[in-house]
């Protein structure tokens, strides 16, 4: 049909992760994440690269300057250029915080389409904390194992219940069911129950992904699944997953303002074993609230001050 | 700061959608639908197609005329110069098939933050159906005004229990409640309790969403929905309703093969009468399956058969 | 690191389109399209439906059944599951309309860090058009070889003329240059200029490409991509793309006011040979415009009329 | 139609923004931008973060510390609940740089169906300078009047030879043209060219485009464009604006390992007026290449040393 020319390539591939696919990485009670196909590798972030920013040669080392150079600069589009392809089991609350990423395909397990399985998260005992009272997004504390075990067997037992009324509603013979429609009976399902999904996502915004929840302040019961999925994309693309941990994930950005307040710090106005004290001067002369300038300092590690000095 | 040009605009505005903007459209047994906010009208469509298209005179005649030539012929970009906000407050699984339409801005109510409501959805009697046996994923029938109730009864039970249950745990008052942190409590609550969200979206990727959700293919749930918006739409922008009425949500496709199909029709080598009649020819000369044939006759309105006909 | 667990998979390949992986398919006179790399394949599109609609059994008549209710349906969610990278070189003119489909990831050459080289595209004789009378934005007829010929010259002569103006003034050496900066240098370069970019997007957003861009009413040089690109496609995904050229690129889609003209048609209200015969019936009863209708007939394939039938 | 209840809304306005809705604010020798629209308005972010975040009270001053903790911890969806809609018309390179944000809406005027005009740009004499030695996509120094001015005329001569081949080309008079179609005519103009388009994207987007593009470090040319659109949006926003120069625009991000080299020189192992000596410690003992410790001095703003110190 078409004339052609030389150059033939291979399709890149990463042996390393080619020995995982299709493996199921158990978590939570009944989730579990597998890598079931990908695009592109390290290389295919810098051969996109190099079509805007020159050919030159290309060794590994030279590679990896360039991926560093592109992430900490913010070109982001080279990344754009890698896609990985999971297919995920978690319960419906975590799904539901997931699919706000939008920049994503996905084709869901549908509980229109089919009866669902009786199977629901519950939380180990370590896990189930008091709600905090600084983060009203968070949970903080712990339960000993008693009352933890307690909380545990409540959710168990509604969560059976809900299931045992789900097949009551949906159930299609006559004496043990209503043979409600599955769109209908699916509703008395809590969100704790597992549901599952194919999921492809490009580089660039899997590292928004995970940069958001593989945190500390995301959900513990998402976090995991964003750890697993850190450590697939460690080995399918090494030195893009540093250059990410160096520059986003383990990065900090500084205001304006706190640019300003670091540059006099540096310049000693300051001593910094209680730079804690001078909260006063920060909000006096440099705009900061209370809380902002504790926050700067958590954020500077400066050292904390003796329990004493909080006193007043 | 900036040296300045004539031609001052005024903001378009439509004063019948002004009329209802913030008015609570109540839907199922706690939802509602509230128009917040707009940008656009038909004339900013055409405004947006004049830059491309030319620029000439613009009365209304005009004006439907263009937007009626775009949408025919899938011109789209002009239709997301509009967009509409709105709030809505809506069953978890009807907010999970919403949320599938990624190109829209969401702002959700979040059950790790606050304590969720007392509210979640009992479908009436009358929508209340089994199982399709024809269609996976629908319902189809009717339940007796008894079974009806009882099934309604069983929903609200395990409802009222497992808020009951979201209550002990998330209840900080130790002596009635285990305090544990509202991101882990809300995990037992079932997926018919309401949510709310402002959602913001563009006219093109609207049509998209209430072509999928205003079809009598959609779950009953997020159809009435998407009837309301429907209305909403029409108020402002009538010209592109009345063209995406036309061409979109009423509108046929007919495959190269059941182009080749009419056109043989067309010449009269069959019937109209009895086209029903001619599946072996269909399946046999043109490829069709019997099912296709089926539905291609349905496509055209092509008279049914008498129930004897179909015996053989 | 993490507990593993069995059903390995291999990475799905297609070794069709491995045949032809990096080779240059040439376009115009200095443009080409490679293919680079892809993830997925036909099986890919029908394991994540799968994981919505069903398990069931996988033959290849099952797949080819199963896509096709796909498209036809336009449930396209499994289609964004595949994806295709393209190296591809074309003239700016045709970049500025290839860009505009925004759901795909580019790298672009840079024309303010590398030096532009001389190429640019002349198009050949019979591709030379007159602008057309009736699509104000087509062409149409042709020019004589010698009219050809000197059109030609003419667009060579002022791109070479730019050309020898960009090296003037980014030319670095003091006596044959201005050593202006690339990024203004590049300014005085026409649009038939050659750049090139690796471009990936998914299947589903592939087919809306291939819709516009394949299509009659394309500009010639930007088809030219799109057929090559088809032919690429049909040998990665031989089934989608049939799936696609039938419910896709040669469907045709009625409008509401069409499909009632439709039945009327098909009622026998009207004989096939003299449709057209009948326009002033069809504007009086069916509100459709002159133009309307004769495009309602194209669409059908109705006879045309004799030439003296138009006279009066 | 449908059941209604109270809340009356009226549409959020902007006076500052109203009283230059449609003024050309002038740009480049024949650019412009006008704002045609917008939608929301401070109180609209954080109304959509309350839907989230909680109700409260809402003066001025809780605005302003909400939207400053949205856009600091990177909650960016409430942002997507304002939309600005502009019109610009531009150089045919810049409006190629501006295409690559691809989450806006546009229309472009089209050289398909519309004859093109006359302007071209020409840059001022202090606008053109020489290829920057250091950054290779960056421009520095200065010409001298006289060169500067016949640079101009080289520019302006080869711009109009192309106006006037296109002329020739396109012109649909027998005597003066070809008649070329205008798709293939246009093909002559150079990439100084005006073009013009609306462009329509909501806030969030908009801070990704005036984080790069009102930076030091995009070409002239578009910068002239962020920079007017910034005073635009602080007329529009004023608190998210001022959020986004706190928060944004010019804050710093510190890498893990710049993170640790900050301690370290907090700690006050180092004297803060010759950290530039340290250069070889950094190296050996932090793993920064020169030119990162050379980057992070920078971003500290440590005083540079006296030349000779750069000796050896």
């Amino acid at each position: 049909m078409i004339e052609q020319e030389f150059e033939l390539l291979e399709r890149p591939s990463v042996p390393a992760l080619d020995a995982i696919l299709g493996k199921k990485f158990p978590l939570l009670d009944h989730g579990f994440v597998r890598c079931v196909d990908y695009m592109g590798n390290d290389a295919a972030i810098t051969q996109a690269a190099r079509i805007s920013y020159g050919k030159g040669t290309k060794s590994v080392s030279e590679d990896r300057g360039l991926i560093r150079y592109l992430l900490s600069h913010k070109h982001t589009t080279p990344f754009e250029m890698c896609e990985l392809k999971l297919h995920i089991k978690m319960p419906i609350f975590v799904a539901r915080q997931w699919i706000r990423h939008r920049t994503a395909s996905v084709n869901e397990y549908s509980a229109r389409y089919s009866v669902l399985d009786n199977e629901f998260y519950t939380p180990e005992v370590e896990d189930l904390k008091p709600q905090s009272k600084t983060n009203k997004q968070g949970r903080e504390g712990a339960y000993d194992e008693r009352t933890g075990s307690e909380i545990r067997q409540e959710i168990m037992a509604i969560s059976r219940d809900a299931y045992e009324k789900y097949d009551l509603l949906q159930e299609e013979n006559d004496e043990t069911g209503y043979g409600l429609a599955r769109e209908l009976s699916r509703m008395v399902l809590p969100v704790n129950f597992y549901t599952q999904w194919y999921w492809k996502i490009n580089l660039h915004n899997l590292f928004n992904f995970l940069r958001l929840r593989a945190d500390s302040h995301a959900q513990y019961e998402i976090r995991v699944y964003a750890d697993v999925i850190c450590q697939m994309v460690k080995l399918w693309v090494p030195l893009a997953y540093a250059a990410f941990e160096e520059f986003v994930k383990e990065a900090a950005t500084y205001s304006k303002s706190e640019q300003v307040a670091l540059q006099a710090i540096l310049r000693r106005d300051f001593k910094w074993e209680d730079l804690r004290h001078n909260t006063r001067w920060f909000v006096e002369n440099m705009g900061f609230s209370k809380r902002e300038f504790e926050a700067f300092c958590d954020k500077l590690g400066a050292p904390t001050l003796p329990v004493e000095d909080y006193g007043s």
